[in-house]
């Protein structure tokens, strides 16, 4: 799971160094780049099957292909984001989503005046049309944003629809059945690492 | 810092144990809610320099003080956010941030029809009046959600104007001069999970 996590960091860099023409990469280079021990890159990269070479590194065409193949980044998933608000709205016009196979092809919310529009090029059905616009678009996982009140009411209506991903950006957790992943995002763990940083500097 | 990224999780967990009237809670139970190993959860726990009792656990208080001040979320930093669209605005209403010390105080952004409004109860100010605005706010954090072609410029214009941490939420690598913190957000990551998990179960 920590080394799922960790991956798309690497492939970030690691595309970086392709778009500059290296054919190699060290884990040192990626390790430094992210604040890890070289230790843990090389381990993680370990699930790849990919082998680097001492004082070469890890080929960089392979790797970036070996790591969207580890991650499933060369499947398609139709999602719906369930909740056109702000967060909604960002998310489906987030670029780097569609470059992952992850492809938002509709969105629901209750509101009446969002319904029949388009969030970045999203159409909104409403909420009561969830199942058939689940089924029309072949969506296998939901992205949900809706108000916290209303989360596990949703997400029932979700299962109930047919849904057996989610990927929970409110900050309830959900009671789900056996058999439906839910994926709880946390936007404050981001801040974690800048918080400490800027404690410590404080004390400097 | 991977040990950073996870403490938010643990919080999440324990002080839900806490609002259930636990007063003890084991490294196990937090380990199998987040799909990770007791022994890392262990490992994790003990920087906070909080010893759990064999076959009784962490003290729920304690540990949730421990996590808090080893965070740094018993400290306020002020916050601007620097373009107002759907991400910075969902930003800028996210629950979790305030609780943890996170304040965002003003949002920034060069369209004119946005500026002196409200995003989420947060005043939003001209680019052009950046500086008086992250001096009058005492605003040392900023949160980065402009257009990708116009990051760089506005972390050089942020830089300029007194900020030293950048949290980065556009797909563009900064670069900043030594002394300035960027921690680069990638929703992705929490996608990654849900993707390789969802290609398993397609497997079985």
């Amino acid at each position: 799971m920590p080394t799922i996590k960790r991956l798309p960091g690497y492939l970030h860099i690691i595309e970086a160094a392709r778009r500059e023409g290296k054919e190699f990469i060290s884990g040192t280079v990626i390790a430094d780049e992210l604040e890890l021990e070289p230790i843990q890159v090389r381990k993680d990269l370990a699930v790849t099957g990919i082998v680097g070479k001492p004082r070469i590194g890890f080929p960089v065409e392979k790797l970036i292909e070996a790591i969207n193949g580890f991650l499933q980044w060369n499947q398609v998933h139709n999602a719906v984001v369930v909740g056109a608000g702000n967060l909604g709205t960002a998310l489906s016009g987030y670029p780097e989503f569609r470059r992952h196979g992850l492809n938002i092809v509709a969105a629901l919310d209750t509101d009446s005046s969002k319904i029949d529009r388009q969030i970045n090029k999203v159409p909104v059905y409403a909420m009561d049309d969830m199942k058939r616009c689940i089924d029309e678009h072949h969506a296998d996982l939901a992205i949900l944003t809706v108000p916290s009140p209303a989360a596990q009411e949703t997400a029932e209506l979700l299962i109930e629809a047919g849904i057996r991903a989610i990927w929970n950006f409110t900050n309830v957790k959900l009671k789900v059945p056996s058999g439906v992943m839910v994926q709880k995002e946390d936007l404050s763990s981001g801040y974690a690492v800048l918080s400490v940083k800027m404690g410590r500097r404080n004390h400097h």
